[in-house]
């Protein structure tokens, strides 16, 4: 049998083809936390070139004892669950719970004080 | 009296100088929904060179008939209240709820087919 499957591939690339690759299905930015975090998770959800989207996992973490972030590049973050507290230079403090989101500039110095240590938060970053 | 603030006004600047400015303050992506939404609600929340973030407020607004979304840019859109039903070509339906996101690549052709009529549906997209 000399059955030509060419188009049959090509109806399926049509309608499959972009689905099949996991990075295109939908996702749900609230699954897949695991029960033990020992470490803040960071996973890579968008890196192209000018920029980076991150899903980062803390429970209790807070930025290492003198540590400031000193980013290139500016960062839109938006708190999904749980909360957090942002110290910025000069003693400014910024509590963040769901829904809230800031921007900070590239080189605003900052670093996190605090995260619940009682639930997952989850935070959406936007390296731009 | 031939008081120099260039001191004071230094450390104001330094102290709240990047605060000043409302794009840089905290805000809540839920906030500021207005009771009555006669048109879909696009707000830009940030754009830079190659990047656009919006929040778009839906409440049973949908494409208009035989329209397509055919857009240059990729495409990272996060649901965060309400929920959807995105069309894709090849009669690919997608539903999203409370925090499903899904990558839509540039130039990949889809409608939004549906939104909650009862209740606020808050998109979160970045366009890079």
């Amino acid at each position: 049998m000399n059955f030509d499957c060419s188009s049959l591939n090509r109806i399926y690339e049509e309608q499959y083809g972009w689905f099949r690759f996991g990075v295109n299905l939908k996702k749900n930015i609230f699954d897949n936390i695991p029960s033990n975090i020992p470490e803040e998770i960071i996973e890579t959800l968008v890196d192209s070139d000018g920029i980076k989207v991150e899903r980062i996992i803390s429970k209790g973490h807070v930025s290492p004892k003198d540590f400031w972030y000193d980013q290139d590049k500016n960062e839109f973050v938006i708190l999904l669950k749980g909360s957090a507290k942002l110290l910025f230079e000069n003693d400014v403090q910024i509590i963040l719970n769901a829904g809230d989101y800031i921007i900070i500039p590239g080189h605003k110095k900052h670093r996190v004080e605090w995260t619940d240590p009682e639930t997952e938060t989850i935070w959406l970053a936007i390296f731009y």
